[in-house]
């Protein structure tokens, strides 16, 4: 089969061996994948992952369990064990054993096929289109902000970065009633906040300590410092992106403001399923362009322009 | 009066003007005052205050309301103005105009005489002796971390750093029926720690990604550090003592642990006596020296003593 694999280097294979689905898997042919930050730096050697890059897809299920065959899927990226202390409590995606679907130790979704636990996979509904359904994997994301923090319709609420993820984490944080608003650096995203009625600032725009929620979706020391800033004495940042090497980080700051500092991750596919059907998200126009898979390397190029939209490659 | 003042240098000065009791305030004759660690650190020009430091005490009033006359008390530090947003939301200590005694913009404690806020006092029972008293401060800051974090008595505990602080976290932490440990690098701790039927470990003894919670009471990046890999997924770091400069922190390991990191400040003055009032809490024996008032510049050598304990000035 065709796959997009990292080795050192960045390559189409035409001659991948098709994975075969264990007992436990369903075998799905892909789609649509969309190209997600990660796999951007997992080309920089992050994680140092060798494979099949691609963890955000949508596919159709040719082999596995009878009520999943030939229907539409979206699969949870990561794979538990299902034994360990964090399974048992319930929180199967910080399972200490777990692979992740083209990060770690499990092959990705650039490929024709992917082999995948049945466990982790969602069935797409009708009225939502395969384009839509590559949002689900970060727009469950975006909804962990919401499982980490209670966020109250009285809030202010910052997103700092906006980009794929800050335009998600904006667009599902608008939805609990709280006065949110999105630093931006680009002409891009401000047009696209404003069609969305939501509050395009910049930075200079807003006073020091006043925040009660501020969501880093930079993944950079600057924006972490600027959460330290914009957030109020008691209140919350919750970090959204991984950041580039050890950053520098105020933490006299947090202890004088009493501030809560929340790392989030992987969210819940069900809940962005319903956030997608209900139409209370629009990802369609975060769409920057589609390649056919055999342009992946071009695809991979496109995302990374500065400023760069979701690229979806179609299979 | 006398008065240890730091204005670029630490020195006692015999002719201090004594300060005259506003009508909100009271005047109070100080018995006894602790140094902090904060004091020492104010020595080298943090929060850039000048004037007389000090800010644990107890002593008596001797002018001011009569409920209060004569009456043996201590002071919560932070002067709030009762007028901000934090101060309506009840937490006059996050007030935004606050000044805070021997720290920022407020005469401290280390002087015959101190002129502080009638609402900030609290009477001391009867029971809590004057040595007892100086820890009140202090044992309150360390009683706000069950208000930053909810810990159950099942969790796992570790408390990193084994000096005033962090003695005084751990004896309130096990309170709670937790599983307490404190990693110790010191011979002093370890029998008191001992005595107290508390168990201290070595960093060796422990395995990473386990702890429940972690209170990191260095002020160090090493500290830190230690903290996020002790600490399990979903865990919580309280971080109970400010930072030497601006510490780098893996917050990557944050995001990806969905780890909580919570800055925790000062404390209940209520709670505090009440723990010393039922003798719940041993803080005799963490006294390592009495100085009277004319050797304090003495008693801030000793106290800069690597693993110093609490060093109190009698007045």
């Amino acid at each position: 089969m065709r796959a997009l694999v990292y080795s050192d280097k960045l390559h189409l294979q035409t001659d991948f061996a098709t994975p075969i689905a264990q007992p436990h898997q369903a075998l799905i042919k892909i789609s649509k994948a969309g190209i997600c930050n990660t796999d951007l730096e997992l080309t920089h050697g992050y994680m140092g992952f060798q494979g099949v890059l691609g963890h955000e897809f949508v596919g159709v299920v040719v082999q596995g369990d009878q009520h999943l065959l030939n229907k539409r899927v979206v699969g949870e990226i990561n794979v538990a064990e299902g034994d360990c202390d964090m399974c048992r409590r319930g929180i199967p995606s910080q399972c200490r054993y777990r692979t992740t679907v083209g990060i770690f130790q499990h092959q990705g979704a650039f490929a024709d096929y992917l082999a995948l636990t049945t466990d982790n996979l969602f069935v797409v509904p009708d009225n939502v289109s395969d384009t839509e359904a590559v949002f689900v994997e970060p727009l469950a994301a975006a909804c962990q902000i919401l499982e980490a923090v209670h966020i109250s319709p009285r809030d202010k609420v910052v997103v700092v970065g906006a980009g794929k993820l800050g335009l998600l984490c904006a667009q599902v944080l608008r939805l609990t009633g709280a006065d949110v608003c999105v630093v931006v650096r680009r002409e891009k995203p401000l047009k696209m906040l404003k069609k969305w009625g939501l509050r395009a600032v910049s930075r200079a725009d807003l006073q020091d300590n006043q925040a009660d929620i501020v969501v880093d979706c930079t993944g950079t020391a600057e924006g972490f410092a600027d959460g330290l800033t914009l957030v109020k004495p008691r209140g919350t940042i919750v970090l959204k992106s991984t950041y580039t090497d050890i950053p520098s980080a105020n933490l006299t700051k947090v202890v004088i403001d009493e501030v809560r500092v929340i790392g989030s991750r992987c969210g819940p596919f069900d809940a962005a399923l319903r956030l997608l059907e209900a139409k209370l998200v629009d990802v369609n126009s975060m769409v920057d362009a589609h390649y056919p898979f055999n342009e992946a390397m071009q695809a991979f190029d496109k995302a990374f322009l500065p400023g760069a939209l979701k690229v979806i490659i179609d299979f």
